[in-house]
């Protein structure tokens, strides 16, 4: 079921938290243990699971703390609301909760987490609000269980109809209305929420880097420009199964050396044009260590800064692919399965965001400290006392903010044609993502919580 | 459970079949629609599941249409006796009845109907039996449960100890043990049977050809002189996971590809040195579209007509390997999973079915029909009548048959470390083998089994 609209609060100014909110680290540490698999370390928190669940409970226990009237959305998404949800232009910031397969800590609650600490910093510093404030928590944003990504906010901005939710399906062939209703929540309210997104004047997400730009350039915390152009395809590769202790190499029509060739053709390619390109799943038929495969599909994932570059680099790669197929004598079908055109986040946005962040001290720009208690593959966030803290702010403005396009898809691309979005970056000393390697030191994660306090406050405050 | 051992008969001349035996061509209609998938039209008979217990039964009601006495030994395989068992010189033959996935009609089946159809045929010529006959089927030949070939053959040749065969698991977790006895057998009785082997004069296995050398040769039928050395390797290449769109190609430690080169060095130095090298299963973890993978997991099968040839293209594939993935920043462990000497068949024996072959018509040879009623992808066998009848058996001998080496494992390979065994292959016209294609036209099918008959006939008749 969705939960009903909450009754407005009659005040946009701050209300006092109804218990003493957890610190920046006591988030952590209770975050730390759900959905996390003692084996790898690594996260799993996929939708509708129950990780998933104790996430969302995480979030309204955190929520409540502060005094927010917490909501479900029709799409499931949580909102945390700090003032009058329905007198709009409304403020909104947050992330996901949810996690790739054996995914890190940050990717996704860091977002969230540091959106309830940016709450507390401004509640610290006595800010008066004068819009409305909402934290989120998108659901299913990696798509790790049914294949589709950011299907909350896709749904919610009218970019995934019904029909095609309810299709959905994971690897156990259980749909997604099913393990909706499992989870007590109701699929058939699924759909488009332009109401709740005409009431929103920004959504700002803060995310961990998923690359190391922040690390070459010397900077804990940078703005998104743009999420680069991108898709997948589909190569499969039809050959004919065959003995593979017996047959001829002349007799075969083997279509593992044609896959060989497209992968190293992919790498050759996205460093002529300066892109990316991944081959990073496979699936081989029957795939038996002495049979000759019957079919080998690879899936390529490309990404480049502009759309000429991508399409230069699938063209390229599907031309080798071919010519190797021919070669080889195995049929290839080549399938976009997907597809993203550049997201340009508001410049408008985008330049306030680099104006409030310029015109305040660079916090803990470049300390050189090894990763901290907060990484993916350290022991639990230590308990050591470093909440943000006020820190002094002159009035003259620090360095600039630098501005990064990536790779990498959000529920803020999504929503960006929707509504005005804007995205900032912690630094990532490693750029390791999607694994329980992934790092962020504390100093950095303290910086990006005052930075996205910043920017609400310059946002929402008066 | 294991069947007791049958009451001798006190003859070893023909007895008379107690009732009708099955035609060749009833025999294969009856078989046909056993373990058949229906959609790929492959097989799947798998150790001990219920297409196997169907292939097994078939076998029985075979022997006790033919008069003879069916026993199982401790290691599941069955055996279909003409005469004393425990006499000694028997002279065995037969082959197997389960498949890899998605097999073909004839691996395995056509040496086990040809075996009862060459007994049909001693019995037409009014022949004498000097020797026991025996007709086997060799359980779980093709490993595609538990992924280790010839599990009956070896543990009756101590070649398998019994805590190993109870180690065996199947892909869902399911051990041996476990599965014998859902499938009525007793897993403890599992172990060596030097008696009942010392009690075998001679083995000879009738068994479609897994490759064209028959085809190139314009013969139907050839003699096996070897099984080539071959073995499994497995290459795991060790990257980093991380995230396909935001980490910068400089940044990636991307096993997948090293893999690529690996395979086409694999394809490149079988080339050179004229043996056979295939990578034709593969594990990528996490196997994430959008994932950088951890791990590229690949194995190689490799045979070759010596152990030099052999040792030379391992070596040079694992050389490249080693540099490929040095240059990718990736760990390259390379495991012998599996490895067999070279198996040179017992010369006397083998002279003895070649100088039996020599001196009778050559039957049926290039005929150039297409391949008939029994071509696995066809309809099922067609109930026209051609079955094998006596033919002129002219004084003279016809052309010498060809003797020819094999890359495939079998039954045979195993058996010939202990007891005189001996193989003839049917030419297949295509050379296709575990598939569904795999095809043997009719009219070499009865050439195989009267070259069987004859041998049969030089062996054990007066």
């Amino acid at each position: 079921m969705t939960s009903p609209s909450p009754s407005p609060s009659s005040s946009s100014s701050p209300s006092s938290p109804s218990s003493s909110p957890a610190s920046f680290q006591e988030m952590w540490r209770d975050l730390a243990p759900l959905g996390r698999d003692p084996g790898s370390g690594g996260y799993r928190r996929y939708a509708w699971t129950a990780a998933d669940g104790d996430c969302r409970a995480w979030f309204r226990v955190q929520a409540e703390a502060r005094g927010l009237t917490c909501e479900v959305d029709r799409n499931g998404n949580q909102w945390a609301w700090l003032g009058d949800p329905l007198a709009g232009d409304a403020v909104v910031t947050g992330s996901h909760l949810d996690s790739v397969p054996d995914g890190g800590a940050f990717d996704g609650p860091l977002g969230v987490v540091s959106s309830f600490a940016a709450l507390d910093e401004l509640r610290r510093r006595g800010a008066r609000f004068t819009r409305p404030l909402a934290i989120t928590n998108f659901g299913d944003e990696e798509g790790a269980r049914f294949g589709l990504a950011c299907v909350g906010s896709r749904l919610t901005a009218g970019r995934l109809t019904l029909a095609q939710a309810h299709a959905l399906r994971d690897g156990d062939g259980v749909t997604l209305p099913r393990a909706m209703e499992a989870a007590g929540y109701d699929p058939d309210a699924l759909g488009p929420d332009p109401e709740r997104l005409a009431r929103i004047g920004a959504f700002v997400e803060l995310h961990v880097e998923q690359g190391r730009a922040l690390d070459l350039s010397g900077d804990p915390v940078g703005i998104a420009s743009a999420i680069w152009p991108h898709g997948r395809w589909r190569f499969d590769f039809h050959g004919e199964a065959n003995h593979a202790g017996t047959t001829r190499l002349a007799d075969r029509r083997d279509p593992m050396p044609p896959y060989a060739e497209t992968v190293l053709a992919a790498r050759r390619e996205a460093e002529l044009a300066g892109a990316l390109a991944t081959f990073g799943k496979v699936a081989v038929e029957p795939n038996g260590v002495n049979a000759i495969p019957s079919l080998v599909r690879g899936w390529l994932d490309s990404r480049a800064a502009d759309q000429q570059a991508l399409d230069t680099v699938v063209a390229a790669v599907e031309s080798a692919a071919r010519d190797a197929a021919d070669r080889a004598g195995v049929d290839l079908r080549v399938v976009r399965e997907s597809f993203t055109p550049v997201v340009e986040f508001e410049h408008a946005l985008r330049d306030e965001l680099a104006r409030i962040l310029a015109h305040r001290p660079h916090p803990a720009a470049g300390t050189g400290r090894a990763p901290g208690p907060y990484a993916g593959t350290g022991p639990e966030p230590s308990a050591r006392s470093t909440a943000p803290e006020p820190r002094p702010r002159p009035g003259t403005g620090g360095r600039s903010v630098p501005v990064l396009g990536t790779g990498a898809g959000h529920d803020a691309g999504i929503l960006s044609g929707s509504i005005p979005t804007a995205m900032l970056f912690v630094r990532n000393p490693t750029g390791v993502s999607h694994s329980p390697a992934e790092s962020a030191t504390e100093d950095d994660c303290v910086a990006g919580v005052l930075a996205l306090a910043d920017v609400l406050e310059g946002l929402a405050c008066a």
